[in-house]
């Protein structure tokens, strides 16, 4: 499969670059007759766009979302959903310094080693701003997943140390009340703060988000090697900046023993269920009914308002300026770009699991 | 793609059960002319092979791999490498009394509510011991990297609590020294007598296992969504009882600010490298020619020696008993088959970026 | 997708040269709780096994195959199933003469271009031998089919000049009444008298076999690119020795007008149906609820038992002797490979089907 | 892989409804540092365009294709290629009459039963306006192909039963030198005649393309499902209104015998190539350096201008009224979309082969 494709049934491609005309992308294998709600599309697509508050970044884009084919009289049609997003407020004359510069810890140095020829602008088809047509696209699979009762809410758990108290008591679908995406008031205010403070410095700071899926039915993953949490997994690790991935209890239930860690299997209004949850709702690969929990680390951003040394194609030393507009955090911003990764796998999965038993063809 | 294949031109299909006739596997992609040591392939797996030392599982089984087609005279061909391993010291009534009943945090209820009908000797399809087929197969894909000066590095950093220390001095390569794979000789052995105290109380601990990939040349991985760690996320993700993966800084990097966290790049002998390695060897999802770490946690094994309440196939509760051979740390024996999953994502990343650059074909 | 593997959610990978150990393939996605009737898989297997006649190659092999996973007492898991077909008569040594000589239109000399290394013993990979795994797993998909009221018929039409008459009653079911598969029995007689006459002269002859598919619903295949025909073309075109495919009026069709060639719509016990059926069953890419219909052509088998002119590895010219065991005419042997291989894609597309509707999800 | 991508490496996913807002697609896999001329692909774009004489439709759309991504400073990058191109000229309401009913042999029935719900306004995704798509990737392939000496020429042979004669000289690469697409100037003006007055009549005529591939190495095709024949069948086969598909000697090669049809090896100028070419450059489905020849059989037009009996969504019978704009004959307009189709598949089949033996890695 391409790079920029991801996906078996419900399958998105992508394209696009920072400052390139457009970026957008096609959609496939959504089941014909879903009513889409374009305006809840472009609601979570408004909650990606940068510019919304002091501490992302000012770059503004309208990011319109124009839908080109796969609807008919507001309902899909099973065809391929094609969409673009124009591009519109690029300066691209920010990014000139860095045309043979290549920036710490950016991909600069890697695409041009793999590729020999690269659209340096704005990082290219390196920058965030294609997780754009991830939204889009995952946008349109939550609608699939509301009609089966699915819902996914991703909220920032985490901004550097400061984190929600393991005690709080929060309502994680209130996540978007502000601007730093965290469902817990207090914390949220901690984290403007910290997040303003780094601003400030020139600086950036990393963290941690939290994703939750409800309502998924048991029986969806495709063992051996397309777990549900190993499908999860590569989504969220092919959001830039994505350093870590845990399912379930995580690197923290690595310290536990076996009788510690075990999810009792127990009964509840007819139902099989488990007393605990450290498996986060996936038992060798398959969902179990329970609560899909993960939880996804990010880097601090890379782009920093401070010199760095470097160097250039040449292989001469440089000092690579700190400027441009960028986000000093960019979890605020990548709440819905995780819930709209989560929400093509599990659509994905959904469908797979249509052909699992001769019974219910 | 299908649940049990991996990969885009290198590519591997996996088959069998626990307790059926034979696991075994086809290996798509191989380039011809490789001469293939098989006895180093039969080596790897041996260090997979359970019964070798009493803090592993007692079941004894030589795991001989037959090869079935695509060598000819010692050399690949280029045409599919097909091979099995026969299942031989199978007790499939030792699990008897699972049929009906699900094990805790085990797939019993999860590939029954998927399936319907399922083998449940063993845990058939979900035991681990399907991960032999992908042993050899990443033992084929070592070979081919060995000739482009690339290599494969896993150990056991952490059992429990019980870790490398953060200064002590060791080398990687001689993990294979002793019955913990780690390298590192004194924490080894207290590893092992941690395992072993483990193993009395008929409980289980998990831990990290530490892979590191050196001489990977820049330019592998594509983005967006096949990001090499990405690629290797899914891989590691997809081994039994992984619950985190981390690449380079992982989780403890989103602790740091930027101006800590980013890799300046520095000229040595004429090549572009990185003063430090935060990135863990891939940057914007490429890898940059530095070395590659990541860090993956495993979860305590779900089968302890204990009685445990769940319930069965009808919804009524049961004690399921604590009974057969099973590990009590799955780590030791983790090693070849992250080594494994490693060799199979970089070789087939190799594979894909021969055709990246019209200047190259 | 790599080359040995074919179809998308029920995906066969196959693996084997001709006289290596063994051939056989990794089956997946065939849904759980299939009672598989194993005795009807060898049976049709047999009627693709050599020497059954003395029309075909004397080459006599049991083929036997041997089931190895994804079936548990008598019902399929929904895991992938693994099977191995020993080879047994290899009279390698037949080979030795060729080892360096490229046998005209065979695929020693594009072998040889390809991967520099090859089996050349009884043609290695590019041996028909291989078909024997596809009709295995084309077996499997029959009895899904079976499930869903849907029917697979192949049989021999043509050989050489020799055809069965447009005007010629008969049933196409009673298609291995008889060595040829050829149903119209007076057709028959002359096919056979005409092979063997053939055979004694040492040469081969070509033909045509017609495929029909009963009971298929409205609604199989996907545009654009996997349109039903395209899908079921690339699969009899994967078929050694095939040069032609037609679908429905196939060429003669292209010379009728759009008046003449138009299937009309009417009604016929409450259902859509087309009062003729130039479609083949299948418009738009998608199947109509008419039977489906095709014919494939293919070309004498390469191998004569006459001394030809070629030339060897080092450019030298050569005399390639023609001796060893072979068919004369190809097609009755390839009546199971054609009726497997469309049973693979019908199957698959059946599976692609199930999420095709919001409302049948 | 979904219905609407095609290609391996080199992958083309399209999108888009005949009277939608746009159709477009996103080309991946096409290597860096190609210098992209993209009036070259603008200029094969109209050669498919209608409108260009009185033998095709006269909707009149200028079919501009609009570049959005993946091209920088005139060189590709590597990485995906977005394109669209706006609907223009749509009379939506041509097609009101048809919006509840099934025209005779086009896809209004079964994507009815497929989807439930279609954009019927002309034909809508299963109009063959998406090829144009296909053009666009077609010729950026082929200038990737030009920079490795491969040559794809498609002309029409037969039009009904108008052929170019057997013994006819003509030079097939001045195709386009006249509006039928005919290189024999004395048959293309019998054939547009013939169109023209099977225009008149209200009715419609097909017939038959020949595509060459000059200059393609020895060594590209993946056995043994991915054989390039069955590759290139399955693209032309997945070409509106195609019916029949034939490599090298094709359907009359079935009635030679192998002693007549097999094509012995020779030297020339150092180069072992072969005496004939029955095999239509193609052994094993292997390209064994010789051309590439095929033959593709397209059915006349399913519009006509005249009525039919037909039924409707309800089941009534009703008279499908002939109207609209449409061609006579598709096959001048379908060579340049042939040619793209082989394009897009031989382009593929390089970048495969890239990685087939170790000592060119």
């Amino acid at each position: 499969m391409a790079g920029s494709t991801f996906g078996k049934i419900i399958q998105l491609s992508t394209f696009g670059e920072s400052h390139g005309v457009a970026i957008g992308g096609v959609l496939q294998g959504i089941p014909a007759g879903l009513e889409l709600d374009t305006e809840k599309v472009q609601d979570l697509l408004d909650k990606r766009t940068p510019g919304q508050s002091r501490i992302t970044t000012q770059r503004k884009e309208s990011d319109t979302v124009q839908w080109l084919s796969g609807i008919f009289e507001g309902k899909t049609t099973g065809t391929p959903i094609g969409f673009v997003i124009h591009n519109q407020d690029q300066r691209s004359k920010d990014y000139s310094h860095i045309k043979d510069q290549f920036r710490p810890s950016h991909a600069d140095f890697t695409y041009h080693a793999k590729y020999g020829h690269r659209d340096y602008r704005g990082g290219g088809r390196s920058s965030a701003r294609e997780t754009a047509c991830r939204v889009v696209a995952g946008a349109v699979c939550m609608q699939v997943l509301e009609q089966k009762g699915i819902e996914v809410i991703a909220y920032v758990q985490r901004v550097q140390n400061t984190s929600i108290p393991d005690d709080a008591a929060f309502a994680p679908q209130n996540r978007y009340d502000n601007d730093v995406r965290c469902p817990h008031v207090e914390t949220a205010a901690k984290m403007f703060s910290l997040i303003d403070s780094i601003r400030k410095e020139g600086d950036t700071v990393g963290g941690e988000i939290v994703c939750l899926i409800n309502g998924v039915p048991a029986g969806l993953g495709e063992p051996v090697f397309h777990k549900l949490h190993a499908d999860l997994g590569s989504a969220m690790l092919g959001i830039n900046a994505v350093k870590s991935f845990e399912i379930g209890s995580g690197k923290d239930g690595t310290y536990l023993k076996g009788s510690q860690h075990n999810d009792l299997f127990t009964q509840e209004e007819g139902s099989t269920v488990t007393a605990t949850n450290k498996s986060g709702g996936i038992q060798g690969g398959i969902s179990n009914g329970q609560q899909i929990t993960m939880s996804i680390g990010f880097k601090p951003v890379a782009t920093i308002m401070k010199d760095q040394d470097s160097v250039n194609k040449d292989g001469e030393k440089v000092t690579v300026k700190g400027k441009g507009r960028h986000d000093p955090c960019v979890l605020p911003r990548a709440v819905p770009i995780v819930e709209s990764m989560a929400a093509l796998v599990i659509a994905d999965h959904l469908m797979l699991s249509q052909s699992n038993r001769m019974d219910q063809l």
